[in-house]
């Protein structure tokens, strides 16, 4: 792990130096001290001066030289992001998924375990930190190497991280989950909704990097909902936002229910496989699997469409676990939404499936790296 | 009117000392010429060469000295607000409003006009026509004073300004309505849904001057909604948002009804009057208008709570024509809201009410000058 870069050994003018550089190297790439002194606006030798400083403290790494190159190429220097590591959580109500990242988000392990809604509170609390231990083991990683835990959880969630609501775990109504988790890892934790981080996942490493209003549909046994305004994803003024499902005219709630208890789906099959069952029966044309198929996206429509009506985004991303199914259901979905609004938008697909929340959770804690970490607190003083 | 800033009587320099100088004391009010050449940092000889440039361009105005200063108080300026004038239009289904204001926005004179949803097209265009020269006239100006003229109108507008759709105005689907009124109007012209018009209104003069998460409700014989979010009024990506009440299952398209058609209404009033006499009988305690009231109120309580959960504003605003009734109103809508919603939001009356369209007409235009007259497009250099 890095010497950290808020320590007293700067003084406040290099220390503010320092930043720029790492900042500026985070986002631009590996650069040339010249390319990293004009971006900065730092000197060529105070860039110097800073860069060598950033190498000893492990911030920064020279790039090997470009293959081919004749001559003798000019060094370039690029962020070290395995300076530190990031924990990304997804605590639903049936699973427990880790995932281990550098401080690029770029994914070094993953961890799943299965749990219940209704596993008791201590019981889940421990499988979370068994979670996270066997992730941190494969990657042959320790906690101490760890800067944050970002968890997203099913339910509502306060800006302090509590659990305001939740329907789909009982035992999380209440609960302080931050400062559980607080007590768990001694690093900095996050705690957001789940729906809100996969929706950032798709916007950062999905399937809607390139567009700025998304409505993200977060599709399983439980539905969630998030919303991307103007390229940021909307919490709401209490951290309460996506969360149309609890509105029973919306018919999103029991949706999955058409799916979950089709006629089709052989008696002994576990509810986790289920709803996948009835999917892929329509695939192959069953026509009772089709027709709860039918009945399913009428319902899902009725929310999607209050969604799309009132905030007219440019593309609806359909995520979460039934995504798999974006070809059963993506069609039907298009054919009510054009009948519904005024302007239908574009739909796709998730490419990130059941990753969507621990994958969010990483980009979260990305995020919040750039914001607390490496951007200067005051304007950048030019040392001439 | 003060004569055209962008000129080419001006160098490319000097203009953009120009438009800081005007566009600060626009933002910041009168000022001396020391503080004036603190906040745009030019030099205090460019600055009083700049101001004096502005004065007998007629931009800039001396402020009259304080009452009761002892001394020789220094010289204030400040922008000249008279400079130029705006028009606000609202073509609603039963009334076309017009006002004038100065660039400031300070209203100067209102007109408005009875029409009727199915007045052919030709007369709804005189009609708009003559509003506006019965508003220039009562103020004793010319369409040559006008800058802008900004049109509110309900129904889908395109980024064009053209009718995408209405279900109010029958012959409005499909018009070229900018077209229309460029054709009418020297001067550039405005388009925008009526609703956003009203809530970005309550944001700049309204019930939300201090809220930047909204959901406005234009309730009246027809409903609209808007949100505002992060301070920004959201158009969406097609400029179709706030349509929730096109979809048949948020109760808000036909909510009015329980209103207008309520058995306590005498046989000869007017449509006009007919919501507004079952919301005054209901005040009065009469108990079938108020059981109407209660049915109005349960459908749109289905809508608004429908955007409640999804975007947990900070306030929902009750605006337009019903808004005169909110005392009987956002008690009940209150009840509801607390009952469906996870974090139920402060609610407040409308402070506009019928004016907020044809003033949010205004504020928009405003908002337009800021944006594109009075906003250097390069960095401003520093002469020193």
């Amino acid at each position: 792990m890095a010497a950290p870069l808020r320590g007293g050994d700067l003084s406040r003018l290099r220390q503010l130096n320092a930043l720029a550089a790492v900042g500026t190297l985070r986002s631009a790439g590996p650069l040339t001290l010249s390319a990293l002194a004009e971006r900065t606006g730092l000197s060529r030798p105070s860039t110097k001066e800073v860069v060598d400083e950033l190498m000893r403290l492990g911030w920064v790494e020279e790039t090997p030289p470009a293959q081919g190159t004749i001559g003798r190429p000019a060094r370039r220097y690029r962020f070290r992001a395995t300076s530190g590591h990031l924990v990304g959580l997804d605590i639903g109500g049936h699973n427990i998924r880790a995932a281990l990242s550098d401080l690029n988000g770029e994914i070094l392990a993953e961890t799943r375990q299965p749990v219940q809604p209704d596993t008791p509170l201590d019981e889940r609390l421990a499988a979370i930190e068994r979670t996270v231990a066997s992730c941190l083991a494969l990657a042959g990683k320790t906690i101490d190497d760890v800067w944050i835990v970002a968890a997203g959880t099913i339910g509502v969630v306060t800006p302090e991280g509590r659990i305001r609501y939740c329907a789909a775990i009982p035992a999380w109504t209440g609960l302080d989950l931050a400062g559980h988790l607080r007590g768990m890892f001694p690093c900095e934790v996050l705690v957001e909704n789940d729906s809100r981080l996969a929706a950032k996942s798709e916007a950062v490493r999905g399937a809607v990097r390139d567009a700025s209003d998304v409505v993200f549909l977060h599709v399983g046994r439980r539905m969630g909902a998030a919303v991307i305004i103007g390229g940021k994803v909307h919490r709401g003024f209490g951290a309460a936002a996506g969360e149309i499902a609890m509105l029973p005219q919306a018919q999103l709630f029991d949706a999955s229910e058409h799916l979950q208890n089709c006629p089709v789906i052989p008696e002994d099959t576990s509810p986790a496989d289920a709803a996948g069952y009835t999917l892929a029966a329509a695939r192959a044309g069953d026509p009772v699997a089709l027709a709860a198929v039918e009945r399913y996206v009428d319902d899902l429509a009725v929310g999607t469409s209050a969604m799309v009506l009132l905030l007219d985004p440019q593309v609806v991303v359909l995520g979460g676990g039934f995504s798999r199914s974006a070809d059963v259901l993506l069609p039907r979905l298009r054919e009510r939404l054009e009948r519904a609004c005024i302007r239908p938008p574009e739909l796709r697909a998730s490419t990130l499936g059941d990753e969507c929340v621990v994958t969010g959770a990483i980009d979260y804690a990305v995020a919040h790296i750039d914001d607390r970490h490496f951007t200067p607190d005051v304007p950048l003083p030019t040392s001439r």
